[in-house]
């Protein structure tokens, strides 16, 4: 995952995945407008492994998370771009810094399929679980992003045993999918989650604390 | 707030605020790239009133998430959209459906203040409230999106009191901000944090989550 070469960054004036808008509006009066895009909600899923009590969390390298720390170290990479400009990066970041541990989630572009069965998709495919649909317990749902993209997340949560996994998981490299299957012990995952040398999302530092709040009191002590 | 009218859509190919750009690179040999965008790391602070026991939050009308909600009901106006075209919305749905509750927040985007220093100004601007930066501790940082933007967030806790509300707070209006500040008794927090039909972040329930957790057994019983 971390053999990452010619790195390379341009402008992108027209994409597939960004779908740029704007919305024109009166508030209150005043004229207004906002920039924003337009993107799929989402599933996210905290899964807990039962035999071995652990979670099932995904790493995966993020050119956006990289880049952004791309920035941070050479401000002036992103100024002064042109729309023809095409810059190779000399002397890249090494790509750990763009590695992130994120919960298995998946966007929901499937309409035939309920959010349940497009999240059991994904915990197949990433993790390698199979899962059935009323395993699931829905947590919660929330806005993802509020200022660019608006979407909404829904966020469950799944039990799975050994005796499920039928594949390695890793995504779909067809797709260009590369991920990372990790275990977090459930004995380590506070600390985990409040160790902020491992980049993550804050769905799996909330998931995590919610497990202590409303799973870990039941479970049967060793 | 609710006041939102003459909604107006077009599509976006340049915007001083969204700056799109392409990754090439290639991983474990396969040539790939990914589409996103550079916005700025923020800063987020749970604030909790000690004088009345109440977290004090903000509640905006936010674009994004209203016209995700407009999609979902009419998926045809956004697509067939060529660069010239614009859409007024006719018939639009209410405005409360774009309305989210959130923490009080920033964008970091003022290289000579701290992210301690940028929060109290949020603080201050947002909701009224005149903290010193001694008064806030940092609950954590992570990654506010990775398929996107990739931004980095860092979440605090601040303690207030009524004697530091200086001012209504309300936002910027010469920057569009229209905000209204909302307190949450702290015995309905966590039924307000799960309650879906209060649109809100996930760094509510979190952030609520973490409080139950960390500071309210702490709290001085009544």
């Amino acid at each position: 995952m971390d053999a990452i070469e010619e790195l390379a960054l341009q402008p992108c004036p027209s994409s597939l995945y960004l779908r740029p808008f704007r919305l024109t509006y009166r508030q209150n009066g005043a004229k207004k407008f906002w920039d924003f895009m337009r993107t799929h909600d989402s599933v996210s899923i905290l899964i807990f492994n039962t035999s071995r009590q652990c979670f099932v969390v995904v790493k995966q390298f993020r050119p956006a998370v990289y880049m952004c720390e791309v920035e941070r170290q050479h401000p002036e990479l992103f100024q002064n771009q042109d729309k023809e400009s095409f810059s190779r990066l000399e002397d890249p970041l090494p790509a750990a810094v763009g590695v992130t541990y994120e919960l298995c989630a998946g966007i929901v572009d499937k309409p035939h399929l309920s959010l349940e069965e497009i999240a059991c998709e994904e915990i197949l495919e990433e993790c390698g679980y199979r899962v059935p649909v009323t395993n699931l317990r829905k947590i919660s749902s929330y806005r993802s992003g509020v200022g660019v993209t608006g979407s909404r997340q829904t966020l469950f949560y799944a039990e799975v045993t050994d005796q499920m996994r039928t594949s390695e998981g890793g995504g779909q490299p067809e797709e260009g999918e590369l991920i990372e299957v990790v275990e977090i012990p459930l004995e380590d995952s506070m600390k985990f989650a409040y160790d902020e040398t491992f980049p993550k999302t804050m769905g799996v530092i909330f998931s995590f604390t919610w497990f202590q709040n409303n799973i870990a009191p039941q479970l049967p002590n060793k």
